[in-house]
């Protein structure tokens, strides 16, 4: 099938050829790259709109229930298309996967609007959040509109999905001083919005005491942009006002940087950052998985090792034998 | 000075040249840098031995403290020389560093045989195992014996840490099943040694219900070196038969490794990979530190955007203008 008629198809609402155009941009094949190239040319010229957020927070914070509970609100009360996508490249020695845990997802995985995609196993660091943002912009052709990024909250990935989202969102539990200090500074300095989970799990006075601890730690980051305090909000299983203003706050936070506009600048930014991480891929796969370059990086490591030269010279004289003057 | 005399003074001894010498590999001046290299060239030649140990867990785990004690038992009762360094690049944004909390390490950084290097801040990822790395045959070289590196257990810094050690001890606090889910299963993996820590923070029979956990928890990953199931052991603060124990344990490990060739075979490996990223960062000052480069970066980052090229068609054209055929 000629990728265009994929595209048309996935346009039109497919999901199977929505999930046949994701696997393309995971797949690793030349000739798959090839399609996949052009059917991100496709999309980017298609200029849907849309929100991104990442979903992040320590494992066990409720963040697939969390997920599952604001996807459905979104779906059935704000006429959302929802879809779910997922950037876990921790894992990199077993091969594992978030979002794995379907169950905690039944409800949102059940209806028709509803694109939920788990994590491919394998991958590098940096080229996972970029077929993430491959697969977003294919998800955004083909009509989805709020795109749920999940993430585990282990610092790496925080900075490669705040490289792909509009909107961080933090879970935090009420009930853990701990928490809050084993959750790291840098990715609390990343949240636009902090929302304490399972709220109803503690009680009030906890509770308070809770987004007063938070809102005082965040008082002592940097603003990530200026003129926005990120809010500390709760969310409570089943409590649809929560959602309610989970949802507020998310649009609020988006009018905001559209009207400073740092909405269009931060996704120009990303844009160059993705141009400059796909140069960066193609010279390691030139210079790192070419059989006679690795057969010259071999013989320069042995003149290193035998003392003939320093380490930076070894590495120098190679560059210099590959680059145009 | 020259960079042999600091050499000279670091070999025998001297505290302020090592430190003078580790600040010139952690620098980016470019003058530093050579004479960074050269110390690096004479600290390589000078093939001292030493066991290198990574000690990971979540904050607030105890790392500090551990380091503190387990220090300061080897040196009072082994008679070992001790250096204390640390991994950190996940806190990009702010610039953050570990070991900072000197008053947890009060007792071993009083003495003179002991060695405490903060983690320097900023940095790329990647750069700054390196410089850990270039700091432990410094130190190597000064005559210390026994390498500590504290890393904090958020998955990157552990793939980096067990780039550039023998040993990678991971601690875990015995009062904590969520501890343990928390913890990553790919950091679990990594672990040589489990330690749990605070020992005595919980009763004898909730003890042996985590150490039992645990064990299981590792029956069910697959074996990093064939022939070592990574020991479950406990650790309570002034209970100085636990470091006896986590002390012999290591050397069989070490012993272990040896008498099967994995030692050398790992130091070696290390050694490529090292190579490989000393490579790799030098590629990249070259093309996206240039100024002339990144004229043509942002010229090809122009026809994707306006649909002239694909994105792989635009960075393959500029590779190709600037590498020989």
């Amino acid at each position: 099938m000629s990728v265009s008629i994929l595209f048309k198809q996935l346009e039109q609402g497919d999901r199977l050829a929505l999930s046949k155009a994701i696997t393309l941009v995971e797949s690793q094949r030349p000739t798959h790259r090839k399609e996949a190239e052009e059917l991100i040319q496709m999309a980017l010229a298609s200029h849907k709109s849309s929100v991104r957020i990442a979903i992040t927070g320590s494992p066990g914070v409720g963040k697939s229930t969390f997920i599952n509970s604001l996807g459905t609100w979104l779906m059935k009360t704000q006429s959302q298309k929802v879809c779910v996508l997922a950037i876990d490249p921790s894992s990199q020695k077993n091969k594992g996967s978030i979002l794995g845990d379907k169950t905690r997802m039944d409800t949102l995985s059940a209806y028709e609007e509803v694109f939920i995609r788990p994590t491919p196993s394998g991958g590098a660091l940096g080229g996972l959040a970029n077929h993430t943002r491959e697969a977003m912009l294919l998800c955004e052709a083909a009509g989805y509109n709020t795109l749920l990024v999940e993430t585990v909250g282990v610092g790496q990935n925080e900075y490669l999905a705040d490289k792909i989202v509009d909107c961080m969102l933090l879970l935090l539990l009420p009930n853990s001083g701990d928490e809050l200090q084993g959750i790291k500074r840098g990715i609390m300095e990343l949240a636009d919005i902090v929302v304490l989970n399972k709220a109803d799990s503690t009680d009030s006075k906890t509770l308070k005491q809770a987004v007063m601890d938070v809102k005082n730690a965040l008082d002592y980051m940097p603003e990530k942009f200026a003129g926005w305090r990120s809010p500390v909000l709760q969310n409570s299983l089943n409590h649809s006002e929560d959602a309610e203003t989970i949802w507020n706050c998310i649009q609020s936070f988006v009018k905001f940087q559209k009207e400073n506009g740092f909405f269009e600048k931060k996704r120009e930014e990303q844009k160059v950052e993705w141009f400059h991480q796909n140069l960066l891929n193609k010279l390691q796969v030139l210079f790192f998985e070419d059989e006679h370059k690795n057969a010259e990086i071999e013989k320069a490591f042995e003149s290193w090792q035998k003392g003939d030269k320093s380490l930076s010279e070894s590495t120098e004289a190679l560059i210099n034998s590959w680059i145009k003057a």
